[in-house]
């Protein structure tokens, strides 16, 4: 009989969930010992029993995962008491599932430690493979889903400038997911090709937000430009590190948040008389593959590729992590990490990549990003 | 001395209005007798006797025109009064300028018929060059901006559909632009690879809106696939005419339209208790070079260049459009129509592209639609 591998997929898609996944299908293949399957949708797949064998699934559909969005297998954001990880390790066990492979943000990682405490008496070995657009589990260079979600959102705000510049009368404001921590707004500061360019401002959840500081900031660029190019996090927090908009409706453990974007864009109208708008591409941000970041696409195959290599060297209780070795040229290393470091561990923006009046990003957090968005942004057409 | 083709851009932006700028500046370019202008900031630059010499701009930035979004010179939403076009026709003479082509939605090739008639009697030739992402030109079969905003929008709701089944626990409210035509939401029909698939419910400003059929659709919708996806015009309106978010604010011309999205992801939340959230492209979703349609750029570059033959060949009071010859294979050919008939003439979805239950467009549409967008849209993996 085979060495079986479990693939578990966890919490919100990324653009490359799928390519690692592929990393993982491909590196198995090569190891004739191995079979490989996939729990269908996230961890209650496993508590189904409900997994899918990836080795056997037809070469076309196996070639299209690199470019396809969210999760092939299905993910879920299942809320795990105490006493489920002991049925998940029996479930494995009556299984003769010898490596289970968890492919998740913050939480999963936690999961991934609590299974795996419990998993090592019985033989069993764990990994995580990281996977956020937020960029924010602990100890890793960064995690795959970011470089995309952050290619995405720099293309997107580089645009949106051409369409204000054009018609340089309004401000808009561009809404970016990431509700704790700002990488992915940051990112945005990648698509001005020349200083002074748009985005004009941004706003991370690292820093209070300052509604007075904000007006004016918007106030002196609608003199001198016309058209206003405002980046800001969906969980911008005031003084007091409350949300900036009140929650609109909460069910449950459901909490429906106002949108930031419409908060700001009335507040530019209602103190400043100036035309505003607001644009939230949500998810979308976390889904384009026309946008995905080559490099966070060929990085999270690798991922997945040394997963599998770890596992049959018998490793146990590590997350798969990224280690720079040098910005320019890019060069990162794949590297382990004991889970321990990472369970729940959430990273935010260092003081260092945050300006000082807490509405632009640093230079030195453009080095860290710029290569992880893979190809230089298009050109545009100047004419004069 | 030369004779010179002054160009000039009017309202919203679109992904392909600087293809229709290249296009004639290459037609242009094949005729020594022409120099060819480009009035900067639209009707603006023309009274401030702004304007650039085409012919005489570098090649690299020339050859990027087709792959830059919004508009390279500057565009306007200036409201002209009676006296301005006298005094628009007052400057053409005085600059010698002997043909006029004006690129814009309904408003411009209102202003276009206007100067037209008042041009004639001075020698000075007139046409218009459609531009919308609105597509809501009369007469023409489609408009040049459209076939990119509905390849964004298919493009983006196909991967947000895979987001969504991917962790199936929510109603995704995806708002499209065109405030009074639904052509854009109606386009993310041809995400569609299966029927059934998402978007599952599009809603239209050409029918009322109903919040009891809504929720009576989202709610079965929701029982059997766990995630939802809905298209909604930003324009949606009740049974009595009025928009179903009242303005936010009002600022002289300008109006804050509430969130249409926004609106209907509370809306499911509070009335069905089911976790909802929405997304609002906006402005991107008209500015996207990576979904621009191969299509819509093609056929707005041979616009720009036809502009400019009809001209030459002393053609005048005419705007440019679209006749189809065939929807399979797919054939449009460059017409001239006569200004009075599409002068603020605007044209919504007809009946027959419309289901019964207003809340979906038929095979009819689909067949007008996807040649539009040009290539069929990326396939996805299928895992099973």
């Amino acid at each position: 009989m085979k060495d079986q591998i479990l693939v578990v997929h966890g919490g919100g898609p990324t653009a490359v969930i799928n390519a690692s996944l592929y990393g993982v299908i491909q590196e198995a293949a090569r190891h004739p010992e191995v079979a490989v399957y996939g729990a269908v949708g996230g961890v209650d797949g496993i508590f189904r029993e409900a997994w899918i064998d990836l080795l056997q699934q037809p070469e076309e559909q196996l070639q299209r995962l690199p470019w396809t969005p969210a999760s092939a297998l299905g993910t879920s954001r299942t809320k795990l008491l105490a006493e489920d990880y002991q049925q998940i390790v029996s479930i494995l066990k009556r299984n003769n599932i010898r490596y289970l492979l968890f492919n998740g943000g913050n939480g999963s990682m936690d999961t991934c430690g609590k299974i795996q405490e419990l998993a090592s008496a019985h033989g069993i070995q764990v990994l995580g493979i990281p996977k956020t657009i937020d960029n924010d589990i602990a100890v890793t260079d960064h995690c795959p889903g970011y470089g995309s979600a952050a290619r995405y959102l720099a293309t997107s705000v580089a645009e949106a400038a051409q369409d204000v510049q054009a018609l340089p009368i309004h401000v808009s404001i561009i809404e970016a997911m990431g509700r704790n921590a700002g990488w992915i707004a940051a990112a945005s500061a990648l698509a001005r090709r020349r200083a002074g360019m748009a985005p004009h401002l941004i706003y991370l959840p690292e820093r209070p937000f300052h509604p007075e500081e904000f007006l004016e900031d918007v106030d002196r660029l609608h003199k001198e430009l016309g058209g206003v190019v405002v980046v800001a996090s969906e969980g911008l927090v005031n003084a007091d590190g409350r949300p900036i908009v009140e929650p609109l409706l909460t069910k449950g453990r459901d909490v429906y948040f106002g949108d930031v974007g419409t908060h700001l864009a009335v507040l530019v109208m209602k103190e400043l008389g100036i035309k505003a708008r607001s644009e939230k591409p949500g998810i979308l941000g976390r889904a384009s593959i026309a946008l995905q970041s080559a490099v966070d696409r060929e990085e999270a195959i690798r991922v997945g590729e040394f997963a599998v290599q770890s596992l049959l060297e018998g490793k146990t209780g590590y997350m798969v992590g990224y280690r720079r070795v040098s910005d320019e040229p890019y060069s990162c290393e794949t590297v382990l990490i004991p889970l321990a470091e990472v369970m729940l561990n959430e990273r935010k923006m260092p003081d260092r990549y945050i300006n000082a009046r807490g509405n632009d990003v640093t230079d030195e957090f453009l080095s860290y990003c710029r290569p992880l968005i893979g190809e230089a942004l298009p050109r545009f057409s100047e004419l004069r």
